[in-house]
């Protein structure tokens, strides 16, 4: 049973803890195969930094929670840098939980994989955050409160990425984060992160860029990546709708009619604060499936 | 040239600032006619308690900035109580914009007439918020940032309501707001106003239910509101989807399939913590409408 598990863009700027995105590229492949005990393998960019025992493996605690004793080996493909800001562990975890209740049947229902999944995530994330599992287990645009999962199919529209070449644990991230803030800010995310999800209910890309600000953590995550402010000036000034970190960073994902301007834009930027990234465009995306 | 107005509830829980309900019921009459100069005349229940100096007034400040300079009079008659928490100053606002706007033939669209209604709301709530004059102008559902305004149609649904004998002014509800937020708070009201918003672009009320919470605003306001824990349990357990305060208060808005019960059961659990209140039922309703 092999399944391809997309990447995915979390927070979308004013959406912190709660809003993720799937993408069509880049996306892991998990395959699993019953054997006589529970082991992991991962092979593909990056491997060597994620951990292969079991109880230390996104993959691997997805593995244990869902089948409780039963043997399994599994093996991840990695098609998503760890740490990018893109969702590689969460991608890892939607991959196994899909894959596992396919091969034994289980008949989980999607929302019940996201738990699972979120589990898994919260070996290697520190807490099980659903924003990024969400989306990689179902697809399209969702909103994650208390574990349940909303989803919408988001607009037509071009999703342009610039991965930098630096690295950023969520962990690194998450300690940057005051622990309170204006309340003016607060009011100023309610009314973006709503302006985004009636966007995306409509069809409209336009509203969804303009709803993408952030007052709370963007101002104090986007010290961490060196240029980022050069580099949303730059998405914006090629003719992005909405810019923003995905997710911890450093990636940054910037939403657009037709994306390849936006991505040269945003290497070009990076390139001058000395940062070598690469730029490509993609869509968004389908949640894990099953490959034939 | 006559203009029904119609009350709205502001913020619905998570959106302080940002979300308004148009209600079908009640609402302001609002007539305006050509003069040599502009006068105000105000006339109903809680008439008394609003000045009629036309730059002290809601509508005459509308009227000002309107016309600048032309005449007219105004003449106000108010059904929704003021400082009830029902958008009552925005209403008339609303009213005024509208009925100027038609008399006059200014051709303004409404976005340009939430706009004025803002300025002349501004007159008796001190600042521009136009989170009450957005519904009273454009109907149903709508989320304003910036001076943008989003509209949405909302489901079917009864919106019970229940006015206590109180009055709490706009300016002593916000006296009590804090300055700063704990950052968890802010991320939850985050994801419960997209949730509401994803609930009204859907067409599901019990999702726009489940997205009424606030933990920013209302935990501090509903100490103004004497029993007000107590109003919203007995909602809920009367089969209330959401529960607010309506606006800055003393007014608690249930969002119901059917609301009897809930005006019923909110009204008792007044009672008894002393508090004379009016309970009835409504619904979402349109802007403001000229008067045939």
């Amino acid at each position: 049973m092999r399944v391809r598990a997309p990447a995915s863009t979390a927070n979308l700027g004013p959406g912190f803890d709660c809003f993720g995105l799937a993408l069509e590229d880049p996306f892991d492949v998990v395959e699993v195969e019953r054997s006589s005990e529970l082991t992991v393998e991962v092979s593909g960019p990056g491997a060597e930094s994620i951990p292969t025992r079991p109880e230390a493996n996104t993959a691997g605690v997805v593995a244990t929670e869902m089948l409780r004793g039963e043997g399994v080996h599994v093996s991840v493909e990695k098609g998503i840098r760890p740490s990018s800001g893109l969702g590689s562990s969460a991608a890892s975890a939607a991959g196994a939980a899909v894959a596992i209740n396919e091969e034994f049947g289980l008949g989980h229902s999607r929302e019940e994989l996201v738990a699972f999944a979120a589990r898994g995530e919260a070996a290697s994330a520190g807490a099980p955050h659903p924003d990024n599992v969400a989306p990689s287990v179902m697809g399209g645009f969702t909103v994650v409160r208390d574990g349940e999962v909303v989803c919408l199919e988001p607009p037509e529209m071009d999703l342009a990425v610039a991965l930098p070449d630096l690295e950023l644990s969520t962990e690194e991230s998450r300690s940057v984060l005051p622990d309170s803030v204006a309340l003016g800010d607060a009011v100023e995310n309610v009314a973006s992160a709503s302006l985004l999800v009636a966007g995306m209910a409509a069809g409209d890309a336009s509203m969804v860029g303009r709803g993408m600000r952030d007052a709370l953590v963007e101002p104090v995550r986007a010290e961490l990546v060196p240029g980022y402010r050069a580099v949303r000036e730059a998405a914006l000034g090629a003719g992005a709708l909405g810019v923003a970190l995905s997710g911890a960073g450093p990636s940054v994902v910037a939403i657009c009619e037709v994306g390849d301007a936006a991505a040269s834009a945003m290497e070009c930027a990076f390139a001058e604060h000395g940062v070598a990234a690469e730029g490509f465009v993609t869509e968004p995306g389908n949640g894990a499936e099953v490959l034939e």
